[in-house]
């Protein structure tokens, strides 16, 4: 576990404003709406609410917090997602069918759980103990990465229901006049370091050890693809031409029927729309292209004459760029078009062509947390960046995300690299 | 259609009736419960509140009441369960993805309905008109049927749920001490009539027309295979040896590893629970065997040296005793043990050895509701008598019920029948 | 097992015959021909020789024949077709994974047992035993079922060969200069018998027992449906409404695209081939529309205005019609137009309305047989009338064949009838 | 295209030797096993051989050879594997169903080619011409690539034969007393360069190009794992305990009910058998574990305290041995114990930790070979070092082998690696 930066009682703070976020992010549901599972790899909200609460009662309650008493029967099993040291798990594709417990219910264990939290913080403001407080931190982290699964899950819940529900009619926007030109920044050959650098704060384990990589020299796009763009390798047949796609994308592409990125729909009148948050918007042009596969993400840097970058060559840039972009904190929760200094974080996680494996030296943490990422070391890509449903403080250069190459509902977008 | 006993007036009465049932029937759901599809062949509860109301919108107040406007936009699809004449239909497995409209938007809907209706009423009690009392009677007989289903369904869900939540913990229940014995009614040889007689009320068009049989001499048992003969048939190894089983159904209980009726799960003692919309309860002997599928009847009735009766043989015998028995107004909600005179109506339908297949001479209602029946009439067998879950105004003599072979959530029982 | 109208010594002829029948319907066959599995429900040729043979090893040398030894190992298993109470079988989708035995092995196997099946009848000479001799006629019929089945298999392999391979290039042609007439019979309302008559020749059990049956009057059409006449039902968008459907039939063409019969594809010039034993040909407008499913079937008849008769209805027809028509014998093995006698028999198996359910009364063979027919009695329909593939010899008024309502690779065909 | 070593004469003598290599491999099979496709990443021996000659024909006579006619007709589309842009191919899965053409057939079709290719080795007698000349080695290297699925496939074939047919009785076999013991090569941190040295003979443009890579310092084990270390991961309780399980692994053992390696099965007295292409034999503790998926190759190295290596850690190393082992060439089929001298080489694949994906500056060959390996850069694992199926002389230390993570009818093995 990761040293700490913060006091408990910065701790606690931040504990109370996270789980804060989480509930004001479901404010706009109805009871229907936390229920349904409209996608195999989504979850219903209510489902993602308990699972986070079941995470400290499970990593810190139940170990840490002396008299604690499981009173919600059922509950370990129904809201352990796929940690299989700790026991049973209810089938993932069968979350949709759980009427009970009821959203109140729910609720009712998350108040319970915070305020055996608030006990242990207590206990914390007495006697520190680095090894708790660090798995708080890891669970408020994992409380921000359901945060954006809830974004993920609701817009991906949403955009099914022919009815065309909103869910923040309320949500502002941004746009320019003008697609700002893609610059490419020049990288030398040369030895880097990359990973989580020991005593800079919070980090997954699966960005430790810090380690070297030798990169040849390579350039790397300031700013995402936009919409435009993409439009424009679809008009150009991007999709009936076999000769831009790895050999699972194609096949993918043609037993699902893609022609475009999800959630595009045709207008009336040969244009697109865009499910968001905000609801069915005109397609910005100007905005990057967002709910692409790998598959797709790879095709296009193809057909546009370049490649993705790796996570390395993403790493080395954006580790020197400052952190601030359209982060969840921002308000959009739909990627923006560039500005003129270009668009180094945030908007949309950018597809790698990088596996995700392990670091040389990995060591998953101990124990059942060990299970949270290492486990998952194969058939994914890793991306980059950080995106608009991201809250910024869960953010840093060296973060991998990671999703299967066929995945498209997380905010994914695309940044091209050149080899010179 | 067929023609009517009632009065306008008298209709009305029998809507109100009718509509109030079925929303007693969801007044124990929370939000959750109305939401869930727990089995592709089951519809959540909102669906079926809407889908009945569509019925009477779709069939009487789109063409009958002048001025009714669609207002509750895309229901017109959502809630048509699969009237091809009528339009498209959202998909049967996906109905539970909807989490909009919300339950109390369908109930708006319900209350518009039932105000067109009274509307429409008014109208007949001015003008009667045999042609649109026809449809509300059959309107009124399809929302029945969605009041079976709602009990089928919302005992689908509540028994997938690990939490085993109880749908009515009030629910009465009945036992004998000891299981009547079966008698075996005797029918010689005959040219018989079955099938609806016209002017005897209410029917469906597949129950039509009036047809002479001939039926060779059988004898017909008085009652319903218990709980405790079934188990004596799975104590036997009957899930176990091919040769008491169709070939399908072999198949189908080893593809899907089946080894005792639905609902069916082993207390810890060795013993068996049973789940009813009461809750799980310990397995009553003396109760009729419940949520069996075609292929255990069948293979439970060769087992016994006996046969299913075929739909003539119980319609002839059936025809002739008093309609009275365990249906859904006795409010068990559950099959319940015989008693001394036999047990002819009510209790669960009965698997018939006939398949559903159109009666000499079948005519399908002219127009839409020509898709009720008849579209079905391939791949089903028969099924007869009724039910706990079956209102007692609902059924006749000539109902014919019908399931695929592999079905068992309906509820679904055992008559044995012999040829001497 | 029915009383035998034939010597041993006319048995021991028919034996050779019809074995003879089943090589020379391979001659044409290459080794590779042998080996292959087109579609589920086919099996390679190799296995049906070999299991035509199995059946006399295992119904008749295992149990009659003093000293038979089991000297192909693996035989039992791999040949079974599907006799539970026997043991086990080679799973049915792999048939065609079957390398080895080879060809030659499969022949020499059934060498042996000719060889111990001569031996039997040197026995029966001395000996006759109506029951050993009845195991044999029921070994000829299923014989001559699987010579059926490897036109059908045939068929099917070398359909599925882009390389349109021919079968027999020198199969002869017949065809007429127009459709003759359909007439229609006349058959009044009455109480018939069906079913086999005791005494009268070699019938299955599912055939037994004979029994009345109530007939309202009806008419049968006194030939098949043409190719024309099927043509105009998908000209005039049969194939895209679903209102002539039955609802599983519906759902079953659009999921997998039927827009016509198996085996039809367009010829360049908008016109349509047909695939035959002989190869690919102009379709001829005049002979009878074949490889059907019953869903089209019963579509066509209701776009007629007609519908499919009962199996009842054709057999009281039948029976009164001399035997004869297009069968195996004439050599065609393709339907051929009606003559102006029209078509009571041959050319092809019709589909009936009637489920295939036991007849009043049936009792299943003693033993192992008792598998070869009762326990398929379910999720199928009857066929009447034998085709041109089945051998006249092997052919009777009570015969019901019986297939699966999406089936089409038998050669099935379309009878029509009226309710007047 | 790569510079080649060989002169045109020395190139068709290498074309015949690899020709004959083919033939040679088919020599045991019988007509009928050439037909049979038992996985359905496996084809039929029929297809390889007619593959492997339609890649020289496609690529070299149709465009290098003037005068050359397609006369095999629909050969261009049966025989195409996956090469998007010369045109249609005939479905992977149903590469069984075709019997025709003959195996007589495709040998004529070989012969008609291979006569093509000796007058293309005239003219380049007379002009050489080193585009052609390499695609003339790529087309070889192809053909030994195809030679080594011949043994996988046939393996299979066999290996699903319940009547467990033997290839080649006669096969050579080795064995030892001991298993060696394990020994660590260590190799300190440092940048190396990998990938394919432009001039030092034949390579597929996935290994190129040659770039650098920092490696921190690891220990590689000097000979692969043994059955009977593999036997102690099973009996230690490994297929049932999730710790030691990618994700994905721990779901596809689950779902396949994989205890154990392709290929072994329990003999009768608690030992286990292992199928090789010299029949079903007992499993020798000291030969290598072969037939195992990436996820079972990682969770071995897990539970034994070890990993995978990278494939650059495997060249590093492996660059420095001498090329031998037990290569196709050696005639054992099968791995063989290691010697003292530890295994470097062949006996088996090994299963890397590394993603199959381009190196830095990948480019494709130009053409339609650019589909030969860049396409399929996705969700698969490198494997190293060549086995006991593949010719010496189409081995080096660049070569990249790649399957997909659950694949394991390749001849693939472990070697551990470890990080100090």
């Amino acid at each position: 576990m990761p040293s700490l930066a913060l006091t408990p009682s910065e701790l606690r703070r931040r504990y109370r404003a996270v789980r804060a976020v989480t509930e004001s992010l479901c404010a706009p549901l109805l009871t229907e709406d936390y229920q349904t599972q409209s996608r195999l790899e989504a979850s219903p909200p209510k489902w993602h609410i308990a699972h986070v609460t079941w995470f400290f009662e499970t990593f810190l309650l139940r170990t840490h917090l002396p008299g604690h008493e499981l009173r919600f029967a059922g509950f370990d099993v129904l809201f352990n997602s796929y940690y299989e040291s700790i026991g049973q798990f209810h089938p993932r594709d069968q979350r949709g069918l759980l009427a009970r417990p009821s959203v109140e219910e729910v609720y009712r264990y998350r108040r319970a759980i915070d305020a055996g939290m608030e006990a242990l913080f207590d206990r914390l403001d007495r006697e520190p103990d680095t090894t708790i407080e660090g798995f708080i931190e890891l669970g408020l982290h994992h409380e921000q990465q359901h945060q954006e699964l809830l974004c993920m899950d609701i817009k991906a819940h949403f955009a099914a229901n022919p009815l065309r529900p909103v869910y923040r009619a309320d949500l502002p926007r941004h746009t320019v006049e003008a697609t700002v030109p893609m610059r490419w920044v020049e990288q030398g050959e040369g030895l880097h370091e990359i990973g989580h650098a020991p005593g800079s704060g919070f980090a997954f384990d699966n960005e430790s050890p810090r380690h070297r990589v030798w990169l040849d020299g390579y350039q790397l796009a300031d700013r995402l693809v936009t919409n435009g763009e993409y439009l424009a390798f679809i008009e150009a047949g991007g999709y009936s031409q076999a000769r831009w796609w790895l050999s699972d994308g194609w096949a993918h592409i043609r037993r699902h029927g893609w022609q475009h990125p999800l959630y595009w729909v045709r207008d009336g009148e040969g244009g697109w729309l865009e499910m968001t948050l905000g609801g069915w918007r005109k397609l910005d042009v100007h905005a990057p292209v967002c709910h692409v596969s790998y598959y797709e993400a790879e095709a296009f840097a193809r057909w546009a004459g370049a490649r993705l970058p790796t996570e390395a060559e993403i790493e080395v840039v954006q580790a020197r760029q400052p952190l601030r972009g359209n982060f969840f904190d921002q308000g959009f929760l739909q990627p923006m078009p560039a500005g003129p200094d270009g668009q180094w974080w945030g908007d949309l996680w950018t597809w790698t062509g990088s596996a995700y494996l392990p670091y040389p030296g990995f060591r998953p943490l101990e124990g059942s947390a060990g299970e949270y990422n290492g486990k998952f070391m194969c058939n994914q890509m890793v991306l980059r960046g950080g995106c608009c449903a991201t809250s910024i403080d869960h953010m840093r250069a060296s973060y991998r995300n990671f999703f299967c190459p066929p995945d498209r509902w997380a905010y994914t977008g695309i940044r091209l690299a050149r080899t010179p």
